[in-house]
């Protein structure tokens, strides 16, 4: 039998079950900040990336010609697609516009631990906004949801940069540098050997005799240090844009997570302002966990209208990865409310009762394999069911069914005509209760 | 800019919202009979469905090869994904066995109205058991969830049918019937003149003269009478399987959706037992619904174990379709629980509220593009908030925040120190009975 494909994932239930938990925690901060939920395409036109993303994704497309003879990719990213629904509407929508979504990506890279050629990514982004508030905004959300999940203060820091600031920086040594090539450098400073780092800049014209002093401006944490060491309008901008948007975080959960570090640059090139990545504290996980930033150009550079943007991204391996060094990947089991056990030709109650529960929301399961009653009690028991309802043709020749509570063993007989009444989850509980009181 | 491709579609938040609600309620209603969320991966090697799922739908794959030279599909369906899955742990894993799931899918299609290239599928499947009570479960379930979405007695009707008497059937006429071929003319018969129907059946060497006797059998709705008909062993043993089956399904919900009709085939070569397939009563939609069926042999076939299997799946595009018709597709509107108005430098006392609202499930805006008052009201509206939270600076000097409910305009100031206090909810009411009560 064929297997799955290698970097490709399949989910058993008891996968899902923490899986959903997982996510539905994190969508439900992310809406609380009113964000709304987008459907996107899996497949979009191979031209949308050509040209937009920089060379690090597009080497690693899953692209091909579908039978129509059209060039087509499997989207690796959610940011072109977005940006082309934004532009399509940009005009009528209200300002600021506020999208996510999660659904699985592809690209064609080397299967490692914790990368796979299909990772499922939220997206959340805030369209039409220039002010420091929005970008303000995304910092505190991603820590909101991380705060959520029950990460705290040691777990996980962000740090902040400024993609105008590191630009202006690199520009201040010489106007011949290959910024974006420069900035791709040091967005791998931590993956690649410092001789290789420092080859990589030269080639993108860097001045050889000026990399340590890139080092010390580069390894500034203070905004006013930063705004002495580097004179210039448009780094004075960003600084102050820098300062705007901490202060803006400062008081709220976020505050304790930021840190300015300008050797975060981002591998993307579309990053125009602020831009920020999280990481594990304790560094036992290298890679960041996950980032984002402001891209103010890119649905004008797409073809559509000038529309601010900023937002984050991130993928399911990481962030599992983060919650299992932490000890707070739930440990959730299946379970089942109740398991009707049936003896005798007693289907239609059975069929009645199971109708009555699964409307009040519970889940509920029946005996769909003609079993005897030691191997529907041992199914139950493996399905995790709370409850079991026994029924059997001779009690109900005294219309009575019985109760048990799988946790204890205990047992009550109900008359068929009082279950489940008024309860929604009847339980064991209340009709011991409900006999005692009879007594 | 590239416009999305035909045939795939893309859902702004204000389908999204409707789509959710549909998909929830199904997806809810599946889970009370205990079927369990699986996740599956969106490529698979091609070698995966040739051979296996008949030419319908081999024809009509995104199949190309990766940048490693392997041949990989784009998933046209689930089911020899899950069943790769069951092979995989069915051992171990106690039955039956009870998934579903719900994903985009892909086919190159012609695109008409209601069949797209991405589309939608919900898979709900029980392995492990041979019972009638299985297949009753289908049944049940899939006209449960229908009727949880509002759908009633004349919206919709379940076409039940056998594979293995349909196969019995044209048998009898000749042993050189190649009847997978005459099973799918039968499936596609709505779809063709009766003049190709009974062209293509005569193409699988069914012989000529029998075509009306078939027709005959054929439209027979009554078991008994179809007993009388077919005097074979697999026959009379395929009727006694549908009796068993309509018996169970009696005294449910699904019972008065259900009649025979042999004239329902399903294109799909893998099934081997019941079938059935959903059609709008009305006949205004006239393709099929959604459908599903026995399929006991195609675990095993597919290299795994013996393991019977049974399930159906449905599409987003043809139940929007029926819900439309029908006029049951929601009509929800996005709203937004709390928009937080600042005038003036207010933002800390904004950040603490909003969290403390959020933290509490609502959903809350505040400004993030520095806007004047006239603004920000008029962006409330556009996102619909309920409640609008004015912060002044010269209010807070009093301590004080202002509670404007938008759908009657009424206000009422709130000391600072009092909101939300133990509501998780806050409403102009909570707070405008207070000040009645203290005064």
């Amino acid at each position: 039998m064929q297997d799955h494909l290698k970097g490709f994932r399949e989910f058993y239930p008891e996968e899902m079950v923490n899986r959903n938990y997982v996510l539905n925690s994190l969508e439900n901060t992310i809406s609380s900040y009113g964000f709304r939920e987008i459907g996107t395409p899996s497949i979009e036109s191979t031209q949308l990336y050509i040209d937009k993303s920089g060379p690090e994704i597009v080497d690693h497309l899953y692209s091909f010609a579908d039978k129509g003879g059209r060039e087509i990719t499997l989207t690796p990213e959610l940011t072109p697609t977005v940006a082309r629904m934004v532009a399509m509407r940009g005009k009528s929508l209200p300002k600021p516009i506020k999208w996510f979504s999660t659904r699985p990506f592809w690209r064609y890279e080397q299967v490692q631990q914790g990368r796979f050629r299909e990772f499922y990514q939220t997206n959340v982004d805030i369209f039409g906004s220039h002010s420091p508030q929005s970008d303000a905004e995304i910092i505190i959300c991603a820590a909101h949801m991380l705060s959520d999940l029950g990460l705290k203060k040691d777990d996980f820091t962000f740090r902040i940069s400024h993609r105008t600031l590191l630009s202006d920086i690199l520009k201040s040594f010489s106007p011949k540098i290959d910024i974006n090539a420069a900035i791709r450098t040091i967005d791998k400073k931590d993956k690649i050997t410092l001789e290789v780092y420092e080859q990589s800049l030269i080639n993108s014209k860097f001045p050889q005799k000026s990399l340590d002093e890139l080092e010390s401006i580069l390894s500034l944490t203070n905004l006013p240090e930063l705004s002495e060491s580097i004179n210039r309008d448009n780094s004075q901008t960003a600084i102050q844009n820098l300062g705007d948007i901490l202060d803006i975080v400062s008081n709220t959960l976020a505050e304790e997570h930021c840190s300015i570090s300008l050797n975060t640059a981002r591998g993307l090139d579309y990053y125009t302002g602020f831009i920020f990545e999280c990481f594990d504290s304790s560094g036992e996980i290298r890679r960041s966990i996950f980032g984002g930033g402001r891209y103010d150009n890119l649905i004008h550079d797409l073809g559509g209208p000038q529309i601010p943007a900023v937002g984050f991204a991130f993928g399911d391996a990481t962030l599992e990865k983060l919650l299992i060094r932490t000890d707070l990947w739930p440990q959730l089991k299946l379970s089942t409310d109740y398991y009707i056990l049936q003896i005798g030709n007693t289907q239609k109650i059975v069929n009645e009762l199971a109708h009555k529960l699964r409307t009040r929301n519970n889940i509920v399961e029946t005996d769909i394999s003609r079993r005897n009653l030691t191997s529907q009690l041992s199914y139950s028991n493996s399905i995790n069911a709370q409850t079991v309802i026994i029924v059997g043709e001779r009690d109900l020749q005294k219309n009575e069914i019985t109760l048990k509570k799988m946790s204890t063993g205990e047992e009550v007989k109900v008359s068929i005509d009082d279950f489940p009444g008024d309860h929604d989850h009847p339980s064991y509980e209340d009709f011991h209760s409900t006999s005692n009181i009879d007594s």
